[in-house]
C-alpha cells in the first residue's frame, strides 16, 4: 500500500527568533489537521484529487495561512484569493483568479474543472458561477483577520515612502512572508494531483494575478512525471513556468525530483525570486525545497504519523 | 544577415469555399501590412519584442480578426480582451485579461512588463494600470463589429437550445472560428520574442480566462529553444501547457521546431482540441501547424517579401 500527501503552508521570512512556541503550536496543530484530512481520503482508497481539495480546505479555513479566512488584504482594503487544481491522471484542471465570495476557493477551481468546459474563470464571473454550483458562499469580511488588516496598512505606509523615491509603482511587496497554501497527493491507485490557494500579494493592485491560478506556474499534476505546488514571488515562478518545468524535468530528462525541483527554484533565485516548491512523483519520492527562511510543509503516507517541518 | 517574423491570425473553420475573393484578399492585405510592420523594425536592427508588438498592433487595429477592434463579444455583449508578450531574452514577460478600454491590448501587455513589477493583471485593474501609463484607451463600442455583433446572438440562441438538452452550461462554444492573433519574432542579434492577443470565444461568460494572456499556454519565447505563439480551444492549451511544452522539446529533447508543435497539436487533438501554433527558433527555422481546417499566417525575412497562407 502506497500513497502520500504532502502540503506547504507559504514560504518566507519565518525566523525561529521571532516565532512563540504557542506561536509555532498553532501552526504545527493546523498542518497536521490538514494532513490528517487528506490522509482520511487516502487511506480508505480514495483519489489523490479529493485529498488535496480536503487539505487545502483545512488550511483555507484556518486564519493562520495566506488563503480561504486570513488572506491578506489588497491596496483597496478587500481579500481577492486566487486558487487552482489539477488531476495527473487526465490532465483535467480548473482555476479560479480573483473570488470574493467563496469560502474555499479550492472549491471554485474542483467546480471550474468538474462542471464546467473551461479551465480558468475570473472575478464575479467566477464567484457566481461557483455559487451557481453550490459552492459556500461568504460575505467579504469573513476573511478578515486583524493581522493581516495591519500588515496591510504597513505594507501601504512602506509604499507611500518608497513612490516618493521612484516613478515605478511598488505593488509587488518584496516583504518575505508569503503563506500560500498547496498539496500535492499520490493515491492508492497511483494517481497524482496537486492544488494551490492564495490570497495573493498583500497591498497588491491593477487586478494582479499571481503564479497560484496558472496552470503550469504555481500547480501541475501529470502522472507521467509528477504533481508540484509552488508559493513564492509569483512573477518569477510565471516566467520560468515553475510547477510545469520541474515536471518536464523529470519527464523528459529523467532527472529526479530533488534536483529537477532544486533546478527549477534556482533558475527563480537567479531572477531575483525567492519562494519553495512541494514535490511528489508517481513513486511516492517527495521533496520540499525553499530559498527562505523558512516553509510551513508537512507529510503523512500509510503509517498515519503526520510530520511537519517550519525552519531548514 | 538573419531575422525573421512568423503571424498568425488564429486558425479555425476557413473553408476555401465559403471565401469570395474579396475575403481572402483582405485578409491577405491585412497579414501583408503586418508582416511589412515588424519587418520594418527587424531590418533596421530592431528588437525581436518591437517587431511582435507592431506586428500585432496591426491585426488588432484591423476588423478581420478576433483582437482589438473586431473582437468577439461575451454573453454580456460586452468585448473583454487578453494579451501577453514575452521576450526570449530577458525571459521577462506581460499579461493583461479582460480588458474593456484599451485600443491595443498588446501594448497593454507590454507596459505590463516594462512599467510594473507584475507579469499579469487582469479586468479594470489592467485597464487602469495601461492607462496610467499612457496607453491609447478607447470607448468600449470602438472594438464592434456588425459581424461579431450577429455571431453573438447566433451563439446564443444555438446555447440556448443545447442548454434545454443538458446541464452544463455551454459558453465554450465549439464553433470553430476563432481568429486570436500572434506573432514571434528572432532579430538581427539573435533575440527571439512572442506575443498574442485575442478576444476570446464569442459568448464566454462567467470571467473565462483562455490560453492566450497566460505564459507558457498561448505564449511563450526562450532564446535557449524557440518563441511560440498558440491559437485555438485555449482550454486545451492550457492543460497541455503548450507554449511551454513545445520550448522544452526543442531545449530538453532537441527535437526540431516541426516535431516538437506537431507533437504539442497532436497532444491538444487528443484532448480534443483544434487549433494551431506558430514556432520560431533561433536559427530562423519556423513552423506552422493547424489542425483544422485552415489558419491565417505569413512569413517574412531579409528579402522583405511578405508570404501568407490561408489553407493547407
Amino acid at each position: 500500500m502506497k500513497f502520500r500527501l504532502v502540503i506547504h503552508g507559504g514560504a518566507g521570512a519565518i525566523k525561529k527568533e521571532k516565532m512563540t512556541p504557542e506561536k509555532e503550536a498553532a501552526y504545527r496543530a493546523a498542518l497536521e489537521a490538514a494532513l490528517r484530512a487528506g490522509y482520511g481520503v487516502l487511506a480508505k482508497g480514495g483519489p489523490a484529487l479529493d485529498a488535496v481539495i480536503a487539505s487545502i480546505k483545512v488550511m483555507e479555513d484556518s486564519p493562520l495561512f495566506n488563503a480561504g479566512k486570513g488572506a491578506v488584504f489588497s491596496h483597496d482594503g478587500k481579500n481577492e484569493l486566487d486558487a487552482s487544481l489539477m488531476d495527473g491522471r487526465t490532465l483535467a484542471a480548473g482555476a479560479v483568479a480573483e473570488i470574493t465570495t467563496l469560502k474555499n476557493p479550492i472549491v471554485g477551481a474542483h467546480l471550474v474543472m468538474t462542471k464546467s468546459k473551461h479551465v480558468m474563470l475570473a472575478g464575479k464571473g467566477a464567484d457566481d458561477f461557483a455559487a451557481s454550483q453550490g459552492a459556500e458562499t461568504v460575505s467579504p469580511d469573513y476573511y478578515r483577520t486583524e493581522e493581516r488588516w495591519e500588515e496591510l496598512q504597513k505594507a501601504k505606509e512602506k509604499e507611500e515612502k518608497e513612490e516618493k523615491e521612484s516613478n515605478k509603482h511598488s505593488s509587488l511587496q518584496l516583504e518575505e512572508k508569503f503563506g500560500t497554501v498547496g498539496a500535492v497527493a499520490l493515491d492508492q491507485q497511483g494517481n497524482l494531483a496537486a492544488g494551490t490557494s492564495t490570497g495573493g500579494l498583500t497591498n497588491k493592485r491593477f487586478g494582479r494575478i499571481g503564479d497560484s491560478p496558472i496552470i503550469g506556474a504555481g500547480t501541475y499534476a501529470d502522472n507521467e512525471s509528477c504533481a508540484v505546488s509552488a508559493t513564492g514571488q509569483g512573477e518569477m515562478f510565471i516566467r520560468v513556468v515553475a510547477a510545469h518545468e520541474v515536471s518536464v524535468l523529470v519527464k523528459y530528462r529523467k532527472l529526479s525530483v530533488e534536483l529537477a525541483a532544486q533546478t527549477v527554484l534556482d533558475k527563480v533565485r537567479a531572477f531575483g525570486g525567492s519562494g519553495g516548491l512541494i514535490v511528489l512523483d508517481h513513486d511516492g519520492h517527495f521533496t520540499t525545497p525553499f530559498n527562505t527562511d523558512g516553509m510551513y510543509r508537512g507529510t503523512i503516507g500509510p503509517e498515519g504519523k503526520p510530520e511537519t517541518a517550519i525552519y531548514r
